[in-house]
């Protein structure tokens, strides 16, 4: 005890006593999670207002070796971001970290702090009249510290690349407390290793990102958005070569939303309506954007034409208004929401090679009918990535927790799938502690060993974030 | 001696004798580069068939502690690719892995080995309806596993990336022989570090890649070309922003000319002939392309009217044919080659923040003037990227050795500029023999730290292009 209330006032020397919580109302909403996965204990909240007190906090951490688990807007979907349940280990929250350090109009970046909220930077980046790409469900909770420490996906992902894509260079403070500085707006620096890539997307094991140099694009002159009812998952691929064929770099989202979740939606959501006047097996939510403001609206119903003229689009709606945009939207997003009016869900996060997609969905749905007899599965999201959310809703009247009492087993007939297609079993949400088990049993054995080789070197007392991925 | 035979014939038995060369004139090809800057020497040329013989190799490397130079086509500026002149080394050639090991339609990729050629795998996926987008001068000669060894960039960077950005996965051999099996269709897949990225760019210092599953992208169905003149590189910096702003991501080229480089080609290059009536002090190269056939051309007409209008652009010319377009880059591919008859020249291969370009090249004149009173800069290239090839030719008349002489004090002129903005020193040709000694002055101690560190965990004996890089 008197070890802990020593560190707790060394952390508030350096960050100031009020930046220092202990009182465990204070800290209870950063032990657990909003699926309440995950709940974890700590000897404290540590909040830095700055890279040099995140440097001179781990550098603490590292004397006295004390585990460091960072946080940014703790919406993480695998335990990432929760420490485990000995009380030992600080939560590094970066979310006083939120400035908005430059924005850059021709060079076309933006520098921020890790703290800043998603949707904070999409704000500025489109108040300076330019575009940042990345969008997901918890866009106004997480922040881009996270987003960069798990390679966050989305809807967005299909035309300007994950987290990691998007990012030109970042700040990170390393397991000694010495601070890398690889902001940078260069788009091409061949300068050695690739050092910014090993810290975005290790979830915090191998250093804590602090700032990043961010992408931005021109805000799209012209928008088309279309809700499309298919027979099947492989009239959605063929349609999406067809897509990439006449619109090319023009597509930023291509989701694909099954008869069954679109049937919850309109159940469970308020004011949820339709947009097709016959039902469909599957569908797709398409977008065109163009810089061009002529033409793709015709462009993208030809398209739809040639395609229902080859038996791929049974029917199709095309939004006419922002309003109706967001109505088609707000099908696809409700679709995890949606699900838990229907019981327990179980869920894969997974990706497979396009062109496999079809024929993994296939094999999921069979060997369901066999594991979980009555289970619903719900299979949507960025099929234009090949990841496909893969939640599994238990039967109907069945009981919720002997139901998702099986979500190991159900997982683990599910990965074999996944693994037999050469797919990934997290495509977006990461690794976390919820598939840290699972990863060595899937994962190539030299890829582990060197996995582990590099935590050992740049974390040699194993401080960063631990129990997690490794 | 004993210990080389030994050695030579064990080599021999992995790859076959025949594929050991160790004759002066066979291996002379392999020893030294096109231009002639490096030279070395090597115990044996040696010419693996199959990964597995690769990693037989380097296994035996390993034990034996000999020095390995892996090589592609030869064509590195920084002489990476050739051994120093000990003699102890054995130059790992990867040319005899050229296979195409599959090409997935659906997926939009296509796995190669090594040592395929890039204008191979171009021609791969031109024979399969589709574009890999990778183009550099050496495309005839230089391979895959070479570009990706050195992330190679090229003109098409501004719409596809670097070779980093265009390989979704690798497969490598390890300093210690072990396979790294990293191939990949996925373009999500968030388990665990990413190692890719490790090997890619890391110049042959931290392994041997065997193989890549590249991405693949359509054909466009249309591209403009446009040979446009203008006063100033803020001119063109303004252009590049105008035409981001009106055609976002169908911008495929956009390369920097200066006049003196265009009135070298046009002295030097048969049949060069300049496209716009009058002389001008700049020069932008500016290619559209798009999957939309229709109104491309009238598109980019109506951009440069417009920058006609406010000044930017004082004339231009859109390529009318195929033949014309081939014109068009005929005078940027030449700009290089047609200063070879102006003299001895000085290469800087750099980048800098696209809205720092102009007051960067201003600099670099004004420097030239007092280090070298009557050189003539000629600084073209990838100004989309920021990348500059800021070449300086010597004064007209000049002594060419004594001017060559001057290489590092010119260099170390250049390269403070850009160091003072936050630029790269190598922008796309590596660090190599060439830059390795200029690295830790440049670059952030603790980036030169976190290089030295994974080094010695990927590669313990330091067997691996010693002396390169780092």
């Amino acid at each position: 005890m008197a070890r802990q209330s020593g560190l707790v006032a060394a952390f508030g020397a350096i960050v100031g006593a009020g930046h220092v919580l202990t009182a465990p109302s204070d800290m209870a909403g950063y032990l657990s999670e909003p699926r309440d996965l995950y709940r974890g204990e700590a000897l404290g909240i540590v909040r830095p207002a700055s890279t040099q007190e995140v440097a001179a906090v781990v550098r603490l951490c590292n004397e006295s070796r004390t585990p460091i688990v960072p946080q940014g807007g703790n919406t993480g979907l695998v335990g990432g971001q929760i420490p485990d349940r000995s009380g030992g280990a600080i939560v590094l929250s970066l979310q006083r970290m939120r400035a908005l350090r430059e924005i850059d109009l021709a060079s076309n970046t933006m520098t921020v702090e890790a703290g800043m909220i998603l949707a904070h930077a999409q704000a500025e980046a489109g108040r300076a009249g330019r575009l940042f790409p990345l969008s997901l469900a918890s866009e106004g909770s997480c922040t881009i510290g996270g987003n960069l420490a798990t390679n966050a996906g989305g809807t967005g992902v299909i035309a300007y690349g994950n987290a990691r894509d998007l990012a030109l260079g970042i700040e990170a403070v390393l397991a000694d407390g010495r601070i890398f500085c690889g902001l940078s707006k260069l788009k091409k620096d061949n300068t050695g290793y690739d050092l910014k890539d090993l810290f975005i997307g290790s979830e915090g094991t191998l250093g804590v990102i602090t700032a990043a140099t961010l992408k931005l694009f021109p805000k799209p002159r012209a928008v088309e958005t279309a809700f499309i009812g298919l027979p099947s998952p492989a009239a959605a691929v063929a349609l999406l070569d067809l897509a990439r064929e006449k619109a090319g770099g023009e597509i930023t989202a291509f989701e694909l939303i099954p008869r069954i979740g679109l049937d919850f939606v309109l159940a469970h959501v308020k004011g949820a309506r339709n947009p097709l006047a016959a039902r469909h097996e599957w569908h797709v939510l398409l977008e065109l954007s163009s810089q061009n403001a002529e033409g793709l609206g015709p462009r993208l119903l030809d398209m739809l034409n040639a395609a229902a003229e080859s038996g791929l689009v049974e029917d199709a709606a095309i939004a006419a208004s922002e309003a109706q945009r967001a109505a088609f939207w707000r099908l696809r997003e409700h679709l995890s929401e949606a699900q838990r009016f229907e019981g327990g869900s179980i869920k894969h996060d997974v990706s497979v090679a396009i062109t496999d997609a079809p024929a993994f969905l296939e094999d999921v749905q069979n060997v369901l009918k066999e594991a979980a007899p009555g289970a619903r599965l719900v299979a949507f999201g960025h099929l234009g990535d090949g990841n496909i959310h893969c939640n599994v809703s238990q039967p109907v009247g069945a009981d919720r927790a002997a139901f998702l009492a099986r979500w190991d087993a159900i997982n683990e007939a599910v990965h074999a799938i996944v693994i037999r297609y050469g797919g990934s079993i997290s495509a977006e949400h990461g690794i976390g502690q919820l598939k840290r088990d699972l990863l060595p049993q899937v994962k190539d054995k030299v890829a582990m060993d060197l996995m582990r080789a590099l935590k050992r070197t740049l974390d040699p007392q194993g401080i960063l974030n631990p129990g997690k991925v490794l």
